[in-house]
């Protein structure tokens, strides 16, 4: 039997951050003095585009294989993702010798597409908006015996993502500095819960904020409201990577204990986050990612004179988004 | 009197090293699996766009203004550049409390201008086809009794650049690896002689290559001559952080004693490098920055089998010269 807790913990976080040292990029935490200057405040951008595959998911995905039985890791594992988790699943198991097979939203950007199926994953695409990706993917998973290792809803995942905020935990303290707010993407919630008992731990100091595109705000609603809430299915963002229906049961209760709340942003204020994030940090940012960025950027919450860290999730963009987003068309 | 030395050396750069702890970003050294894959071979991309300032010129900068005595430091200091060595020198001024004017060629991208200003400095144009930067920059410089900075032909910049040099050593030896081959963009060759010094002490088996634009390989024709050739000035580049005439009279004979030679690339190429720089590492390269890169992936050099590094010197390029090459329009 494999060693999983039942929920994630600082422990659980602290198991993953020593089986991924050396494996995962210890990304790096960017500043520009400039923008510091124009906006009157010490904002810090952890940039995880720079992580292995693009985006933070290779945390969580490498920590979740690795904790498998030998048994499971020989059948393969399943994974259904709007691409990020899909990419850091392909190449994790990759690395660790098994089959990866992937159920992916059929209008994901074509190089999430193309690099899951790069790193050798097996990949089943459908349709995000009338069709139940749980349900297909649970099926496919029992047919082929496959271990289904959920985006975000797996301890392993969780504790995995959270070595980001030890990361930057530990990377605050280097500079000398404590954070003032700490804001990152959520989806599912995986990364933020894992951020979150890193820094009640490591920061406690730290107010922490989810943040959301317009209308897929259902972790921000479901934690005013103190329970879970569902985003309705007609609307689009531009946020491919982030726009889940509603908060994890393992994530929920974690960043409702730990969170201040959450930050919503319109694509147009994520377009210009992106913009920001080329001109003055020089890394290309994904929509998904960029919403943190875009909450502190559009006012959402006051960081004058303050130092903010802005998770930025991931750098998977097609150049033609990504270029009309450049050209203000977006 | 200030500590300057007669010719740039591993010492001169070691205390360059020293003095720039905790002031310049130590950059990361990052790494693509799927472009290494791709390529059959170890790729390293030492990305100084994540610098302050947006490219490797504040090392040098900040090393020489701080060399200074308190009287050059109150009386002021000038450059001449493309748009990088100024931004760099606006910076390092400010943060030293100095005044800076700075020359640059008036089609300088827009963002660099206005970087520049936005440092604080004092910002002069010129035709770089038509008018001698040197001439004119010497005449400010004396009316106006300030200490001229050269952008390369200067030991304590050169010595600065160096430190990028020490920080890829230290970080091959974290990875436990030795590179077999390193290049770096060109121009006047203040960034690969400093990076040359550095590694003939701390990595004396790796080959060392500039790389330049075509129609500016002085450099490279200057290694093969074993003496100085220039540009000739009908030709444009989008280069345009390294489109300089001839190799510095310092940086010269340090590059033709350590270096095995040049490589040359065309605007295609560097465009392509900037597409896989987006794609593969999610950092934003401006085309001057892309052309030891460029070098490696259009074969100018076999790095099959290899660990080979490339320096991305800088990512100060505008919005709509970026969106053209993502488009593939260049």
């Amino acid at each position: 039997m494999p060693n999983i807790s039942p929920a994630p913990s600082f422990d659980t976080v602290q198991d993953a951050y020593r089986r991924l040292e050396g494996v995962v990029v210890k990304t790096p935490l960017l500043e520009s003095p400039a923008l510091n200057e124009k906006l009157g405040a010490r904002l810090l951008l952890k940039c995880e585009a720079l992580q292995k595959t693009g985006s933070f998911k290779f945390r969580g995905a490498y920590n979740a294989i690795s904790s498998l039985t030998e048994e499971q890791r020989q059948n393969g594992v399943f994974a259904f993702s709007s691409g990020n988790h899909a990419q850091g699943m392909a190449y994790a198991a990759k690395i660790l010798g098994c089959k990866a097979t992937i159920l992916m939203p059929e209008d994901t950007p074509r190089i999430k597409l193309d690099n899951t199926r790069g790193y050798g994953a097996t990949v089943v695409t459908y349709d995000r908006y009338s069709e139940s990706r749980e349900e297909i993917g649970e099926k496919i998973a029992k047919e082929q015996n496959l271990t289904l290792i959920r985006p975000y809803d797996n301890v392993q995942v969780i504790s995995g993502q959270g070595t980001c905020g030890i990361e930057i935990a530990d990377q605050l303290k280097e500079k000398e500095v404590t954070a003032d707010i700490l804001a990152a993407p959520c989806g599912g919630g995986g990364l933020m819960s894992g951020i979150s008992l890193a820094f009640a731990e490591l920061s406690p100091a730290t107010d922490l904020y989810v943040a959301e595109p317009k209308n897929f705000d259902d972790t921000a609603r479901s934690l005013s409201a103190g329970t879970k809430k569902s985003n309705s299915g007609d609307h689009r963002s531009i946020c491919d990577a982030i726009v889940t229906p509603t908060p994890g049961d393992i994530t929920f209760p974690v960043l409702h204990d730990l969170t201040e709340g959450g930050l919503v942003v319109s694509d147009a204020e994520v377009a210009d986050a992106m913009r920001t994030a080329f001109q003055y940090f020089k890394v290309v940012i994904e929509p998904g990612g960029s919403v943190a960025l875009a909450a502190f950027l559009s006012g959402k919450i006051d960081i004058n004179g303050k130092t903010a860290v802005a998770v930025a999730s991931g750098g998977n963009v097609d150049a033609d988004l990504y270029t009309k987003v450049l050209l203000g068309e977006i």
